[in-house]
């Protein structure tokens, strides 16, 4: 199974951590093969750098869709997600959705712990419908480098997030948001009453067992390709899998 | 991975049917240890048998726990479901919120197609808090028996009905639910314009994924165990699943 | 009029203390008996007691239900309602239900003081379909075996509970919930500057109304009698009111 | 116990109609005093004219409340509700609340019959805060006038309508809202399939036992008296009402 | 362009500090027409004074109208707001829905800051569908009398309490609720981090828009005129307006 | 005042009849700066398109915006509304929201009439937090083309349209969504029974009235600019834009 973990921030480095984490929970048989953003910000953390990354990401997917088996976004905003799924041939999971999906078997209620400012995250939330089961969004002042830099304070500075959504809200499950935060949850649990997920361990997980039950692609709705559809501007692989229609 | 499918109904048959069709997707690896209930209806199909069930599926988790890795819930009405997860220390999962949360990550609104009456699946579905992304049930006039005597009639009235739920709804993904329609999306894929899902493949695949991220048991909130719980009358597993303490 | 006050707890105490409270507020001509779990928790404390005590519930009420008129169940989770308005012919209600109608008449949001924790009771009100009426929950740091041994403390609590929930949240009216809190408002009514009311009470009274106003029993949807239900290893009064039919 | 039964609309003819439903289910010792509005519209039916009748409903009750130890709204709007629970100082019930409030505890959703549009009742509900529970509305092509001089037609048609409502929406209970259907749920219970409730009947049920848990007044909130509060052009006694205080 | 400015308390100064504040925004060629409620409270604070007041306000509406080319009603409890949409040939909007509505043009939630208690506040944002977009609500502890005795002092208290809206809920825009408020968004822009409006300046705004685009008077659904409807004991133009038909 | 009317579509004549439709309804003073996609879809029908879009949007804004006082979003999918109000410092309006602010000010539901698929409306009006003011949406058969080549044809299906989901959903009020619409409310509104509007008119209203109240530009949540961004690959001016800071 070859799955694409793409990364629309134009940050190389980023890139290649989420794809480390996602080969550390991948299973025996699947490839992951890393794609980073052309254009657009390096870190994104706006509503503007995350409307241009969208245009980003469907770029470098639709160059290279062909041979994959699925894709994970690996950006903590899901950048592009229904977009994706709409034109691509393949499962296409969100990190940030699929932390969510995976939590929402492990408590009634779910908290976010995360390295930015929440709003982005309340709309993905709304977005999936889940808004009744989100207990809370807490941000910790620390940034996806310092994780890298200095784990383990930041491990304890989202120990502490965590306990407190826990203390405060009544989570009984905690998504860490962000590619920085994988891997986390197996070193902090000790510190945290309730079970803990991180997106790109999620994601690998649930595309895995999209992949293996072979849906089949939506021929009608708004997943469905639109159909052959005439643009200019755009790249060529981007022109082509939008004018390749159904 | 050793794995309960668990059967509520006391009808030994369809525990071995659920059995089959989760040993037909699960990894290698993964054994599948079948359980029937002990009391109750053979087949569940009212308010006042769901809540016998309730303890029934109890009473035979709490005997046959020891050593497994994980619980499906064999039943499409999810019995017991946080009951379990709260006393149990391994994942459990239910197949039709199985079948929904993997439905989630193929279209923006799903449907349901069951073979009885749909108000405890709407009921399910607003317990998972996803009433916003129903598009609509549709019940069809077949048993889980018919489907076994006569599948290429009941695959048909399936397809019918999944493909007026899309037309009439907008249904993006259609999920199937009972453990008599496991394995039905591949053979009517054709005949219907969005994915399909059945509980028992999404369920499995689901429970290895959370297997796999080992995610700690809850030590507070309403999925913790309760604590050590003096009861009276009931089968000695149970009585001292209550009795352990957390 | 006869009016099965029914209490699974297996406690007997318990149901004495329900039943007092309910004589004390029954119309004249109103007769109360009381019925005790067999099998399950002393005192109800957990999602898997709860689900137990719906068999225990339903187990009672078949072997009793004989020439009542109405059922209140008088433990404060409400444990079987829908399974039991489902599958017997008069009319049924909860203590906690009843309490949160009441209300409802009293106040534009409620409050709920209780003595455990809050979560099964928001699940209660979102069952009502009254969450956005709820303005809030306060759990009472002491046990109902505390409310019998030492009421001037309790009540003092419950007061002070009663009235920080309407300073912090707004709330109207409160409901006392808990057999133990029967005749409580009546005692702090200066204390609290809102309406409050107790379940045992308020379910009486509208037991009574439904009595009186002989509504028909439900012959089609989700509170019809199943009709003729083959079942296993229940007591021959369940197996029978699951056997009879509509 | 003396209860006012309040309709605002200026017919007497209703008044007396409404009075003689209430005390065919009042219990023995309730005393019913009924009262109809100075000014406004003959038959409320716009929300101009429910606006006018909210001040002619204030102004009634105020000069007939002393001596009275609660009120029912006998006008299907619930005309002024709210505002005469705040000023004055026994329970206040409105009829279609009350039925509404009843027909919660025999079914999971209601439906309800109407004389007239269906845009207040709906946001009669919605101010319940119980939309979730409503199935759907239904009007006949009858008037109250009708309902008095040609019963057995209207009893028939609404049967029709309850029925539908029942098939088309799965509705479990149907309220009849509107004075003139009281008394109709005995006459056609055979027709219908589920309970039926009518607003009157419930409505001095649920008055009863609100007197009879003897609540205290708010002192705080939305609904306790503003305090004193001068005005000009009042009516004597609702000027009084309102200068009086809490 | 004329509009009349409705302001529903019988205290003739407040009309006129809205119609100076109405004529400060308005449009050349727009000329205010100020009206007072001639019964009723001096200034409406509570359910029952609001509930005359919609009548109040209708009778000065309906004595005003003609050759008038829209209505604001200059209460911040939009008074009567559907009843006056329902029987009037012109548009009409409520002070506090225009701010409301223009609010939601510039951030995703919006802040509420009153005089008062913030209940009806509350229910009017119901009312307009809106909960969703509630970041909450502010009273301060000053009087519309103080905003004008000593602006600066009630200045500094809705500055400090819309920056407390700001920080504590995540407001991103904020009304300012009372006539009494007009104007000062320009003074105390610099204090609070966020747009503030206030509801006559959009009231003024959002008519202008209306009345130019001259959109049709609904013939059917709630808010079309009801038709010739007799009654007894009002103002002549009232009674006229309502006997007038579509 | 000189606002922007931005058509990301890469069809210049389609900006063309936006920039007509705007001037038609201008106030006196007002200059309408029309601007087309440079890259994308000729006309965005699908969520690729309208993601790749946003981009578009984004990047004409940023080389149009000096000197503009407002921008009119002139496509009703209202593509990159958040991300454009989030870093321009002047009022931003999509088509369609400006159609259903209006809207909700003239009935208490309104409907929608498109030309294509009804599924990102929905989301639209899910994203102001309004889905419970939306009666339904229909979708007529024919394009934005066929509406200026054979005006009296689409008028007649639009006019069906509207009038059907009028009776079929009880819509109070009409949004016809689309730049083709512009103008058409006047020519047909006989034939339908209830106020409509297009969002080009609607929108260049409300931008008149908030360019007039001077908001200040949001310093703090998520639409304050997000400080000094550094990007790659963007065009100059956007780029510009994001390294700008607040």
């Amino acid at each position: 199974m070859r799955l694409l973990v793409a990364n629309p921030n134009t940050t190389p480095q980023v890139t290649e951590l989420c794809a480390t984490a996602a080969r550390a929970v991948a299973s025996p048989g699947t490839e992951i093969l890393p794609l980073t953003g052309r254009f657009g910000a390096q870190i994104i953390n706006s509503r503007a750098e995350n409307a241009i990354a969208g245009h980003a990401m469907l770029e470098m997917l639709a160059e290279n869709v062909a041979g994959a088996d699925g894709v994970l976004l690996a950006v903590s905003y899901d950048t592009g997600l229904l977009a994706a799924r709409e034109v691509l041939p393949v499962p296409v999971v969100g990190m940030t959705e699929a932390g969510i999906a995976a939590a929402c078997l492990l408590g009634t209620r779910f908290g976010l712990v995360t390295f930015g400012t929440p709003f982005i995250y309340q709309e993905l939330v709304a977005q999936q419908g889940l808004t009744g089961r989100l207990a809370g969004i807490r941000a910790i002042t620390a940034s996806p480098k310092d994780a890298y830099a200095d784990p383990a304070t930041v491990d304890a500075k989202v120990a502490d997030a965590a306990s407190a959504l826990v203390a405060e809200t009544g989570a009984e499950v905690v998504v860490l948001c962000g590619a920085a935060m994988a891997g986390m949850p197996a070193r902090i649990r000790d510190a945290v009453p309730v079970p803990m997920l991180d997106g790109i361990a999620a994601g690998i997980g649930l595309l895995e067992m999209l992949v293996r039950l072979k849906p089949a692609k939506a021929r009608t709705g708004s997943l469905a390709h639109p159909g052959q559809r005439p643009t200019q501007g755009l790249s060529p692989a981007l022109a082509a899998l939008l004018a390749a229609g159904a």
